[in-house]
């Protein structure tokens, strides 16, 4: 990682540390970057905000949609202190950021008790093995939606 | 699935067709129902707040938390047209909601170009096949906020 590159990752940590006094929540901070420019920085939120979608890297993408006005983050790069969580990692891949770059491990994050490792394990098990019960009902009336969705002719892809 | 719970999947669905022509975002709808209440109804804005975090799921788990004032849904049940991608399968996993009752596969989302499955099928791959990709740096720096986190004595876990 070039030294250009590590001032992002260290700006990320720096508002990690900051942010365990300041008490928003966890140690976490994340800053998403394009062309060699800070777009957006944030922190966990989760505890002040009191929304259990408000991690780092979540907050650092809303913040940066808004800025660049665009659900697409194309040609920007995220720092992040940690491993994303499944949560951020699928947020980072719908927002089509293109390159991840991470400080601590989801092993590290689990001795700490944030259990992002055991949320991993559930995403690979059979639906009827997994903590949270997941059944599918209303199929024949949900997939109208769908069908009408395909038939838009104006509709906006994303 | 019992008839009092049918009627809140089909709100969801009512919901997700609406906002095809309400243009928010793609065709998808949720509720989340405490005590056989509901506590949130949201689709997909996507499109109208320029934010892909804003998924039905996510949006209903935001207002939720609002209303409830609380980062965790616990006795909460969410209803969603659609299976859960993996950020919002996450979200439910952090909200600690208790049930999944969806409509739609995400075969049937990928019909339609919301390709949910490409996404879970990168997070099984290793790091270095992942399409986005994703490296570490500076963990010795950056483990020093999740040591000040473990010696924080008044801490809130979430």
């Amino acid at each position: 990682m070039s030294e250009f590159k590590e001032k992002f990752l260290r700006e990320a940590i720096r508002l990690s540390i900051d942010n365990i006094n300041d008490g928003h929540g966890g140690p976490f901070g994340a800053v998403i970057v394009k062309n060699g420019e800070i777009i957006s920085k944030a922190v966990n939120k989760v505890i002040s905000k009191k929304d259990p979608t408000a991690h780092a890297e979540i907050e650092a993408i809303r913040i940066a949609s808004k800025k660049l006005n665009n659900f697409h983050l194309t040609g920007c790069e995220i720092y992040t202190t940690c491993e994303p969580c499944p949560m951020c990692l699928g947020a980072i891949y719908w927002a089509q950021i293109e390159k991840i770059y991470y400080a601590n491990t989801r092993a590290d994050a689990k001795k700490i008790q944030f259990d992002d490792e055991y949320i991993y394990e559930e995403f690979s098990k059979h639906y009827h093995e997994r903590k949270i019960p997941i059944s599918q009902h209303l199929r024949n009336e949900a997939i109208k939606a769908f069908e009408a969705w395909e038939k838009k002719t104006d509709k906006i892809n994303y």
